[in-house]
């Protein structure tokens, strides 16, 4: 079995419209100094396998297919193997 | 200045319907391994001061107030100074 971490980022060209809000959000309650607010998505799943190579397979089909925007966002991910079953 | 990094995520007690929608959707794509999906936010942003004490307590009190819902969710941050302007 595998843990893995997907995050997923819209890429830096890109306006990030709930992170423009939480920075106005962030001066009406007085915190002054947070700049540059972008909101990730941080995916965290299992892939019940012992083949690497077959579950590094199905991440990049799932990032690609449903997790990610291949228009606007980038990702990474990390595969983790783990002896939980 | 500081580079910050937060994770919130739901406590796993609590149901994530966006995780599930991604199970489910895995599946309907034939990416058959994929379990237990959970859906976090990482929030990247820079608090522009040298004080660091000041930088904790606008994170904390932005990720209470704003990024996170105390009900059901926690969330952990990562400070890290850089010397950008």
């Amino acid at each position: 079995m595998f843990k893995v971490k997907v995050v997923v980022r819209r890429r830096s060209s890109i306006l990030d419209p709930y992170g423009k809000a939480v920075e106005q959000g962030a001066k009406l309650l007085g915190i002054k100094n947070v700049r540059s607010v972008r909101i990730n998505k941080e995916i965290d799943f299992l892939v019940q396998t012992d083949d690497e190579e077959l579950a590094q397979k199905e991440v990049i089909e799932l990032c690609g297919k449903l997790l990610a925007n291949p228009i606007m966002e980038d990702y990474e991910f990390k595969l983790e193997r783990t002896d939980d079953n």
